[in-house]
């Protein structure tokens, strides 16, 4: 069979039967009335998206290709491989077939009958030698950063994103509720770091989290156990792990699980590219008290911010909350790591990065707005000995905040 | 106990009881020479090192930082945040703490006197951001792209590079022995996925496979049963799957496989960040005829290109036989996709990218060298229907070739 044709008469329909959502047409109609907004404030004339995440989030696809948005008339989408394909994921109506990155300038001339005078791109990302062939293509237009107007765009989610985090959220619950199941004394972290994937991965969840960042690469096997759960890496937050090795020296090791160590399991979802994260301690036999008395200060921690959260609230302001609060419960040189390596945020923004807008973090002085989404994670570490911490995903809400990631916050001792 | 002593004193031993190897301070110097060399032609005075893979291979540590390497004189290693791990993970001598981007231009200055008059960036995948930066931290200092120097030194393996390749091809190995224990009846192509990855976990896959994009993300769950066999998508390769959604839209889906489809299992393993990559065909009972006759093609090209195999061979003409060799076994229009949407490799090198040197590819004029490794998967797809291949991890002998992936080539079937 022809696949251009078996993919027009027959992919929509397996697509929805095995679960797939598309992102409806007026959903990415307010996203480029949104875009647009930033855009005129900065006289932009155009932004052209290749960023993968941008790109799904203003096409609904995630097809190869560029995105053109004028300010002003109809967006274009240039795919360089599967064309049927992205014409089934996407609403967007001009939809054509780039054969070569130097059509890019033609395409876009023959589709809006001129070039910008100023266009953006995603300056926080793009590789350079690809900004140096758009000077090429574009020799008279003046390049400028749209990457803080995706930012801004994007930190506030829309019921049909929230609704995916939420997903997102109830497969991570799956998971830990499996969790206790699967975990047996003597385990390797790693090993069951990978089962805990495996289930997710039965529930539909997507496997890649991801960050928008050169090099800093997220995964979902975080779980440390006693003083792995101790030790600090690349990545910014409070522990980082042991890991597998040198090239990668985060997340499980192969240390083997003991009875009354404390074991921390981060473990991220992702629902058609939007992400739940969360955190729970888990123990074989009752952990020692030291870890119970600090995982209920993280507890604590956790409450506070989400009595301060709605909209409103000053992100810095809620941090420096927690700091005073940590000293206050003893846990000054522990709170978020150890001495000299304390990270300095409570909360990230998480959508579809990890990184996204709003942190509940020191710096970070603006006002939380509805339907912003953080996952808040208090942790505390011992070095040689170990960390706890809880975390959860919060959407804030008209008038407060409602939890994405609904799981018992008991210690899942075993 | 202080962080930083408990690295110093406890770090390095329970890392290797754990299985860490640290790449060994000659290795690394040889690096050095084979960088300096590319350097010295281009009249490159330095180059400061950031990508994550990169900055692996020459300091031996993946600690967030950036490594400044001068055409002479000793290299700077500045580390972002873990300064004591890094100092336990890399053998180079001079490690110092950078705490802010902005003392990058005076430590380099203290360290060798002078700031660079000509400075290599990895121009391939620096961020624009990145870029201005460093154009405002060295504003008498002409930037060069280093990223062709790097690519070709990675290009050779070094016996300690290929070990560690092996050792990743003896992890597929025990996953594919066991994956036949796995499948079953009925499971869909994403739990089979997310079981085999968690054995290869279980046996020290470090989980995240890295290719040198800013789009292309790699993943393990690349199992695709009858029909998503059929189905391309945005990568570049033969067949992308369905996958789950439209922010993923490759590899498994929620799809149940059933008796006598073709399963092709594609799935590469990472080791110290060394990565092997195979497929291979399972089945529930026999498959059709016609998939078994195809599956015979790509064997037969896959052996083709083998016998071909040694140093001096040119790529393009080993590619442009196999292309011969498929019209005459009736592949024509099926060999690596449908009409339209063919890829145009039948290899690719692998190391710690999935897009390494050499491309056995249309355009890739270049000869085989001893130390080169590639993945050479001949696959063959038919549309609305399933598709077949092989896929070996090979490197390049004194005298022909090796397989790094040495698993029985017939169809695994249940």
């Amino acid at each position: 069979m022809n696949h251009a044709d078996w993919v027009r008469k027959e992919l929509k329909e397996l697509s929805k039967s095995l679960g797939f959502q598309y992102t409806p047409l007026e959903e990415i109609e307010n996203r480029f009335t949104r875009i647009r907004t930033g855009m005129k404030k900065q006289e932009m004339d155009a932004f052209l998206v290749v960023q993968k995440m941008n790109f799904y989030y203003l096409s609904g696809t995630t097809q190869d290709g560029l995105l053109f948005v004028p300010l002003e008339g109809k967006p274009l989408l240039m795919i360089k491989r599967e064309l049927e394909r992205a014409k089934v994921e996407s609403p967007i109506k001009d939809i054509i077939l780039l054969k070569s990155n130097r059509e890019i300038p033609s395409l876009i001339q023959t589709h809006s009958g001129k070039l910008p005078n100023s266009l953006g791109l995603e300056l926080d990302i793009l590789p350079v030698k690809d900004y140096f062939k758009h000077q090429e293509f574009f020799p008279a237009t003046r390049f400028m950063d749209a990457s803080l107007i995706m930012r801004e765009t994007r930190r506030i989610k829309s019921p049909f994103e929230i609704n995916l985090m939420s997903v997102a959220g109830e497969i991570g619950k799956k998971v830990y509720q499996e969790a206790r199941k699967i975990l047996k004394e003597g385990m390797t972290e790693i090993e069951f770091g990978g089962l805990l994937e495996a289930t997710a991965k039965r529930y539909g969840h997507e496997g890649l989290l991801r960050v928008r960042s050169l090099n800093y690469e997220a995964y979902t096997w975080h779980v440390l156990s006693g003083l792995t759960g101790g030790i600090v890496s690349q990545s910014d937050s409070p522990m980082g792990g042991l890991g597998l090795s040198p090239a990668f020296p985060v997340g499980a090791s192969q240390k083997a699980m003991k009875a009354h160590e404390p074991i921390l399991v981060d473990f991220g979802t992702c629902y058609h590219g939007y992400q739940a994260d969360e955190t729970r301690m888990f123990s074989i036999g009752k952990m020692k008290q030291k870890f119970i008395d600090a995982y209920n200060a993280c507890k604590e921690i956790h409450d506070t911010v989400l009595e301060e959260t709605q909209p409103g609230a000053d992100c810095e302001a809620i941090f420096l909350k927690t700091l005073r609060l940590a000293e206050k419960l003893g846990y000054k040189d522990s709170y978020l790591g150890p001495p000299g390596l304390q990270t300095r945020f409570v909360a990230h923004g998480i959508g579809m990065e990890l990184n996204e807008l709003p942190f509940i973090a020191q710096g970070q002085a603006y006002p939380l707005e509805k339907g912003m989404t953080f996952a808040l994670e208090p942790k505390i570490v011992f070095p040689g000995e170990g960390s706890v911490g809880l975390e959860n995903t919060v959407v804030v809400t008209e008038t407060g905040y409602e939890i994405l990631t609904p799981i018992s916050q008991k210690i899942f001792q075993v």
